[in-house]
């Protein structure tokens, strides 16, 4: 039995999710049925963590088992002939047997995009969220030191979220300006369920001048959801990386070739 | 009477292009209807230049005729609530009587976005045409010095092009790689049918080492399109700006307001 590992990319525009509960147009379905087609055996995927409805990812993992001999870069192409164009397998990776999508992860890094315009951009409708007006970076940035550490983070899960603890450490948040865009990228050890959309749509709150900096260190310290700012929307967020422990890493690179002259 | 011109940003793969020979599901014909529900009376679009099925625009302008009274943002605002995702107005300014968004044209800038990858990006599948293998920058850009400058460009135009001369300028091609994309920028006085995308796939011939750079040469003084590359996909190139006669350029920009310090 072999134990491989694949990297995905997706926008989540058309899906409701990586898993949903009642089974029906996820990301997931669609993979493991194409993964099916080529492999000829049921198969099972275990992912790094879900993503919600309408969420994007450049490199998700999840790893499965198979007694197939296919070469990993077969599975690639293979399953890439049956998938639609908004999901692909961009690698894979044959792992051991302790390798676990979920539990071998040690950090996981989000990305969410803004646009700053007054009128609608066409070109990234589907992949981004529009803001009217210019976000103040320097306040943002000075908020954001507020929410990087170890914390309760109750007041930044939506309702419907369950977690058997809402303490998680932040490891970093990135802001940048980016010509018309805003960039936001949040490392961490996990995240509850839309924390991410609701510490960028907090920032949002702080950079729009609508709250202070400071509130936010009183929302986490308060627990009160209702300090922050909206959760945002789901199509400009992306999965970006997930970072797993050291001991997998020789594992999850491409083998690399001499390079010619 | 007030001639008003506006920017226009699309995303074509929903479209049979600016206007078709048959009317039905172009832009042209979307962004007119929307206009006329705000502004109640027939609507004469007059573009810059026509771009074909599926192709995108980022700063696409048209001209036309009203008697209303209508602010500039107004129209902006009013016609983009009539208006499907896939298309926006930008902005919209006022211009002299004898300004055209066809004839007052200097030059156009084209982009043509390609990403490399043996995988599938969804995120780029609508917006980007993938290559499989690393460009040679070096070379391309070699074979780009050709084709800059006032040439016979009958090789490079698609059959079904009916132009009175084949002669155009082309002033700059600027070729270059960010992170795993290579980007190509076409400026010229005007462009023949489907010529920056035989430019692009001849330059990518190069790149990939099938033909010498000198052959582009060849082709150009031969008016031989066989020695060139194959017509790259439309997905991947937009109408990226419009430049006019210096004498309008005052009307076609934002009315600088005083920033507060």
């Amino acid at each position: 039995m072999r134990r491989l590992v694949i990297v995905v990319e997706y926008l989540g525009k058309n899906y409701q999710g990586w898993q949903a509960q009642q089974h029906k147009n996820t990301i997931c379905d669609v993979l493991t049925e194409a993964m099916q087609k080529v492999l000829c055996h049921d198969v099972m995927l275990f992912v790094s963590g879900r993503t919600d409805l309408g969420v994007n990812a450049l490199r998700q993992y999840a790893h499965f088992d198979t007694d197939s001999t296919i070469s990993t870069m077969g599975l690639c192409m293979g399953v890439n002939t049956k998938l639609p164009p908004d999901i692909s397998v961009k690698e894979c990776y044959e792992v051991p047997s302790n390798f676990d999508a979920r539990f071998s992860v040690e950090a996981k890094t989000y990305l969410y995009k803004i646009y700053i315009s007054p009128t609608p951009s066409p070109m990234r409708h589907f992949t981004h969220a529009q803001l009217y007006f210019p976000l103040d970076i320097d306040k943002m940035k000075q908020a954001s030191q507020y929410i990087i550490g170890e914390h309760d983070f109750k007041a930044f899960m939506a309702r419907g979220g369950h977690a058997k603890t809402t303490v998680r450490t932040v490891y970093d948040i990135d802001i940048k300006q980016v010509d018309d865009e805003v960039h936001f990228e949040v490392t961490g050890n996990g995240f509850l369920y839309n924390m991410v959309r609701i510490i960028v749509g907090t920032l949002v709150k702080v950079g729009q001048g609508k709250i202070p900096p400071q509130q936010v260190k009183e929302m986490i310290e308060q627990k009160r959801r209702a300090l922050g700012g909206k959760t945002m929307e789901p199509q400009g967020l992306y999965l970006k990386s997930v970072k797993y422990q050291q001991k997998f890493l020789q594992y999850l690179q491409p083998v690399k070739k001499d390079k010619k002259g």
